[in-house]
């Protein structure tokens, strides 16, 4: 199926990919729901009023909530109305139009993050963090391969790629010292990871089974969940980072469908010993999403998606399972995607062991951790249909330096 | 100052008290914000209609959010507007035919939860929990007593008082058994907690000093973290609890102004070492809360807010201070209130030391953890102005049995 947009069959935002954001332009400052296809975005709702589409008016807000919450049978008619309008020369006069080209929109967080969970999901970061944080006990917690282990994340502080990262202060402690002190962090690092949105709410009390999972995923983000390594190290125990990851967590701006990774559905890499029955079934299957992480454009790592253990599906029955409800803009991630190949770890943290071993960038600079001004970037892409290629929309943000406290604020050293 | 409802002087919701809430009727199930006077409900928006007052639209809502987004200084002047026209005769005929009976009403949510955090800001309730999870280690992690230690909780399981919670179901591991199982969770406990309802929205990358903190804190709801042990002991290294939290919080349907408790600020119970500089000042102040937590009728604690290590301010302060944002709505918890005393903790896993003392109730029975169609009740009062009495309105939720999976679902036994 070919678009009457000229499109590239190499591009990787064809119609096999359409993915959903929320853009303004100067001329219309109102933000709306666009669909993304080759390099322009189709303002959705103005094109399904003027090409007689029902139900558009799900697309007529300023953030994808609504339209998550109606389910996976809408979304997929919704999927199938735009690739009939995008193809169809019929439809052309109509849509046309509202195309938008893409250096003309200004992008948005593409919805309201309800609750934002994290989870820990590769098998080798989390050996590695292991051998990093904690030495002297094993490299993997006793429950890793029992269940898929998660923590509640702040969602009021998840952006929109390109947002600004102000580097954030607080509580340290240097090595060999027993009293912490206060500054900005100095191991700002990042965490390469696959986001996924969820649509259809679920009533408090009611599980979504495994076989379910599925229905309530609406689509993927890149997701870099920025982490300041010295105080998540200090504040952690024992209940989970906070102020080391809290400050700012930045997706996509592009919402991929999961419609759109169907050709890149893969077995897990095995899931030994196997787990338990409410884990297991037929939908437990990974995605063969390829990563790409550039900072300041050299690129230091190629995480590989296909390398997590747990499956999208098994993540969100966990999640559910003792009774919590899923609400339409809930969003969960995958955890830092790294393999066992050293250029496949999504960390800075893994990926220097800890600062140890510098990286090298093209410049001629080399990284620990992040240093203002730093530029980090994340894309992906799947295969799909007939040897295309599916784009995952990058997420990017630039570090800027820690703000300075304002006087009498009662910031600084002890 | 008297009102003209005839109210007796040692109602705890006089109008020294004045909460908000939202609620609705039989005759008009539209949710919309009240405030509590002794035995009544006054329909804030409607009375602020007939009465002339200005800017009473931010009551119009069926959340408190938008006038928790007004600032320290329109809850203030709203204040005084109740204070007036529930006191002076002139408003009696405006407002009065809004008044409706508190039992004539359905309370519901009072806000819509941003993000949710729980701190566990009491020193003996943190040094009783490491003995029990954690015998091998020291009953405080080394950052305890230099920062309040805090994690994200998840906001859409926050229900209004009066919730019913289901068992929630889970892995857990039997001790002396290397594999989990799932099922119905056998240790439910309760945690009695206070809860800060924040506003003022704030930008990111901007922290809070503390001494604007309480610029930011709205008001208190008694909170109920309703605890899973068997899920969360299993679950939680190293990420912090998930599941075993997350299946239901609950909260006052009603919450209480912090400028209802001026009188009841007192000293903190003391802090060495001194903390850094961001968290120290004359706004490191505590609350003389008395709750009292009762199951099934028999009173099982007394826990005293006063014994908290850490203040509201110094929460707030801590948790922006990495440039995290606050939104209208944002919640934070205390974390278990317990003392010294035995009679003072604040949850049942303290109260039996992990089920081991079992708590006799009134009724001749006796609990280690909840059984289902428990009844838990949390109530408090603070010193109001004049020798009156602040009362806090009640948190309430009873348990009801575990789902039964459906069939096919996939649940069981490995």
């Amino acid at each position: 199926m070919t678009s009457w947009l000229d499109l590239d069959a190499t591009d990787p935002f064809g119609l096999q990919t359409l993915p959903y954001g929320v853009f303004s332009t100067a001329d219309r400052p109102t933000p709306r729901i666009g669909v993304r296809i080759g390099g322009f975005v189709l303002d959705a709702a103005a094109a399904a009023e003027q090409a007689g589409m029902e139900s558009g008016e799900t697309w007529a807000c300023s953030s994808l909530n609504r339209f998550l919450g109606r389910g996976p049978q809408a979304w997929a008619a919704a999927r199938e109305w735009l690739t009939m309008v995008l193809s169809g020369d019929a439809y052309r006069d109509a849509v046309e139009p509202h195309l938008h080209p893409l250096d003309a929109v200004t992008m948005h967080l593409p919805f309201e993050v309800a609750d934002y969970v994290d989870f820990y999901a590769a098998e080798h970061h989390a050996a590695n963090v292991g051998q990093i944080f904690r030495p002297d006990s094993p490299d993997l917690p006793a429950a890793w391969k029992h269940l898929p282990i998660a923590y509640h994340g702040r969602a009021g502080t998840v952006v929109a790629s390109g947002t600004d990262v102000v580097r954030p202060s607080g509580q340290h402690r240097a090595a060999g010292s027993s009293l912490p002190s206060f500054g900005p962090s100095a191991r700002l690092d990042i965490e390469a990871e696959v986001g996924f949105v969820v649509g259809g709410a679920t009533d408090l009390g009611m599980p979504v089974p495994l076989s379910e999972a599925g229905d309530h995923l609406f689509g993927v983000v890149l997701l870099n969940d920025w982490s300041a390594r010295d105080i998540q190290a200090w504040e952690y125990v024992p209940l989970g980072p906070f102020l080391g990851k809290s400050f700012a967590t930045s997706i996509s701006a592009w919402v991929t469908p999961l419609a759109a990774l169907t050709e890149a559905r893969v077995d897990l890499p095995g899931q030994e010993p196997e787990p338990l029955p409410y884990l297991s079934g037929p939908a437990a299957r990974g995605i063969d999403l390829h990563l790409q992480v550039t900072v300041n454009g050299t690129v230091v790592a190629r995480p590989e998606f296909r390398h997590v253990y747990w499956s999208p599906e098994q993540m969100l029955a966990h999640l559910t399972v003792n009774g919590a409800s899923l609400r339409n803009g809930d969003l969960f991630a995958s955890g830092t995607v790294s393999g066992a190949e050293a250029h496949t770890r999504g960390s800075l943290l893994e990926l220097t062991w800890n600062g140890r071993d510098r990286l090298e960038l093209d410049d001629g600079t080399a990284r620990g951790f992040l240093e203002d001004g730093d530029v980090v970037t994340m894309t992906a892409w799947a295969p799909g249909p007939g040897g295309s290629r599916v784009g995952v929309s990058e997420v990017t943000g630039r570090i800027v330096p820690a703000r300075q406290p304002a006087s009498g604020g009662g910031y600084g050293e002890r």
